[in-house]
C-alpha cells in the first residue's frame, strides 16, 4: 500500500505502533508534545536531516538501513557532547507513493538505533512532499557532567579517536562504482557503528573538547582547531588500515587515507584529552594539539589537496 | 546571492547572527548540541514541517512569514501542554537556487517569533534539497504544572477556545482566488496570532484537555473526543463572525463558519475545563462535553458533510 491511500493518520498508526518508549519517555506520541524526563535539569538537543538523493539512496539502502542511520547521526551528536541520548522526535516528509512498508521499515530502524542507548522515539510529524526527507531531532542527558564542547583544546593536549574511521566513505565509494561488497565496508555505509558509550567516558576521562566524525576527521578537527584555536597535527602511522579496506582501495586504485582522515558518516568520535588523562582502551591516540595557526596537519604537513571538508551545497 | 553559491557553513555563519540566544539557552549554535535549562526535570518537545507547495507559497508570503509561521506551529504545540516553550531546534532543507535573503528573513521570523515568549533558536542543521522544507523542533518547560493531555476531557466539562479561529482559513481562500485583502485574514494565514500565555494559564485553571487548532476546531476536538471517549457538542451561536469574515464570507459565496469550525492554522488553543473553574477572559465558552460515542456535533447534529478534518496526504 502507498502511504498517500494510507493517509495521514493511518501511516502514523502504523508508525507508532513501531516505537516501544524507553525509561525517559514519559508521554509518547499521542498528544501536541511528547515529555521526557531530564534528570539533570539541562537538556541536550541536536537537529539532522536526511534528504534522498542527497544523503540516502533506496535502491542502495532499505528504510530499516535509512532509520539506523538518521537516528545514529543525531544520538553521535548527543554522544560527541558526553551525554547519553533519552529521546528523538522525526519528522517525516514522504512522496504519496512511498510504499507503507518502507515507512515502516524506517520506525524500525529509528527504534532498534535509539535502543541501543535505551532512548526511544517519542513524537514527530509526517507530512506529504516531493523529496523523501527524514529530520531527526534528538536528546539527552549529561547525568551532572559539564558538556564537552568544541573549543577546549589546549596545547600538549593528545587527540583521540573512538568507533571506526572511512569504513562509511569506502563503503560508498564501493556502491558508487556498482559493487555491493566488502560486506563490512558497505554495511558501515548503511548502518554506522557509532561508539556512543565513548562519549560520556570520555567526558568522564576529562575530555577539553570533542565532536563526532560526520564530515571527515580532517574537516571535523578543523572545527576544533578553529573553536580552541590551536593547531592539531596527526601521525599518519597512527591509523591502521584494516585488511578489508586495504584490498577494497587497492582494487579501487584509491588512496585508502583518503577515506581514513577525509571521509565521513562514520560518526566516529574525536576528542582531545590532557597529555595526564587515562585514556581507556576505546580511544586511540592519533595525534596531538599544538600551538599555531588554527587548523589540521599530518606529520607536520597540509594533507592532499586541502579539500578536506564536506559541503552540503557543493559536494 | 544564491544559497549555493554562500555554501553550508557561509549560510549557516549568515543564519545564526539572526539569532539571539534566550535565557534557557545554555549553549546555541556552534557545538554538536545545544544544551537547554530545564527547571521542570521534564522538557516538553514537539515536532512540526512545513512543505512549499503543501503549507507555504513564496509568492503569497516572505521567508519571515514563513518563519513566523513554521515557529508558532511548533510553540503552539507547546503552550497546549500548558508548558512555556524555551528553544527551537530547526532543520532548514533549501534548493541550491534559494536566495540568502530568504533563509536570512526565515531566521529572522523564527527568532521574532520564539522572542514573544521568551524562546530561541539554539541550534539546528542545514542541507540542500530540490524542495524547501522546515522542519522545527520545540521544547518547554512546564514549572512543576501536570501536562495537560488530550484524553482527560470529562462529561459535564465545557469547552472553550482561545484565540482566533477561521482567520487563516480565510485569508487562504482570499489568497487562492487571487485577493490579498482584507488585510486582517490575510496577514493572519501569513502569521498566525497564537495565544501562547492561554496554554500554562488553562493548566493552571485545571483545564482537563488541550489541544491546538491546527486542523480546524472539529477535526481537533475530534481528537480530543477519540482520546477521552467522551462526545463533544458546540453551539453554533457562541462564534462571534467578525465583521470582516462575514464581509469576505458573502463576497466570495462561503459559509463563514466553515472558516471559524473546520479551518486551521491559526493555532487558536481549544480546552476542557471543569465547570466550576473560573475561566478568564481569553478563553471563549463554546460547548460542553457530554456522555455519548465519541465525536463532535454542533447543536447536536452532525455538521456539514462530515468532511471536516485535513490529511496531510489527501487534502
Amino acid at each position: 500500500m502507498k502511504v498517500g491511500k494510507a493517509g495521514e493518520f493511518g501511516l502514523i498508526a502504523r508508525i507508532t505502533a513501531r516505537l516501544p518508549l524507553g525509561p525517559a519517555a514519559l508521554l509518547g506520541p499521542g498528544d501536541d508534545a511528547a515529555l521526557v524526563a531530564v534528570p539533570d535539569n539541562r537538556v541536550v538537543a541536536s537537529t539532522d536531516v536526511l534528504v534522498e538523493g542527497r544523503h540516502f539512496r533506496r535502491d542502495w539502502s532499505t528504510g530499516e538501513d535509512v532509520g539506523h542511520r538518521a537516528a545514529a547521526a543525531n544520538l553521535a551528536d548527543i554522544a560527541a557532547m558526553g551525554a547519553v541520548p533519552t529521546a528523538l522526535l522525526v519528522a517525516l516528509c514522504a512522496p504519496p507513493d512511498l510504499d507503507v512498508r518502507w515507512a515502516e521499515e524506517l520506525a524500525e530502524g529509528l527504534a532498534e538505533e535509539a535502543g541501543l542507548v535505551g532512548a526511544s522515539v517519542v513524537g514527530g510529524d509526517i507530512s506529504s512532499s516531493p523529496t523523501l526527507t527524514i529530520a531527526v531531532t534528538a536528546l539527552g542527558d549529561l547525568d551532572g557532567r559539564a558538556p564537552v564542547r568544541r573549543s577546549g583544546a589546549r596545547p600538549g593536549d593528545v587527540v583521540a579517536v573512538a568507533g571506526r574511521l572511512g569504513y562509511a566513505a569506502a563503503g560508498y565509494t564501493i556502491l558508487c562504482r556498482g559493487f555491493r561488497s566488502p560486506k563490512i565496508l558497505v554495511e558501515s555505509y548503511r548502518r554506522p557503528q557509532v561508539p556512543y558509550h565513548a562519549g560520556p567516558e570520555a567526558a568522564a576521562l576529562g575530555a577539553t573538547s570533542m565532536i563526532d566524525v560526520s564530515d571527515g576527521l580532517l574537516a571535523d578537527l578543523a572545527h576544533i582547531a578553529e573553536a580552541s584555536g590551536v593547531a592539531v597535527d596527526l601521525r599518519k602511522d597512527a591509523f591502521p588500515v584494516p585488511v578489508q579496506m586495504r584490498d577494497a582501495a587497492a582494487a579501487l586504485g584509491v588512496d585508502p587515507y583518503t577515506w581514513l582522515l577525509a571521509g565521513g558518516d562514520d560518526h566516529a568520535l574525536a576528542a582531545t584529552f590532557p597529555p595526564e588523562a587515562r585514556i581507556g582502551a576505546d580511544w586511540l591516540v592519533v595525534g596531538e594539539v599544538q600551538e599555531g595557526v588554527p587548523g589540521v596537519t599530518v606529520d607536520g604537513r597540509p594533507y592532499g589537496d586541502g579539500a578536506t571538508g564536506w559541503d552540503h551545497f557543493r559536494s
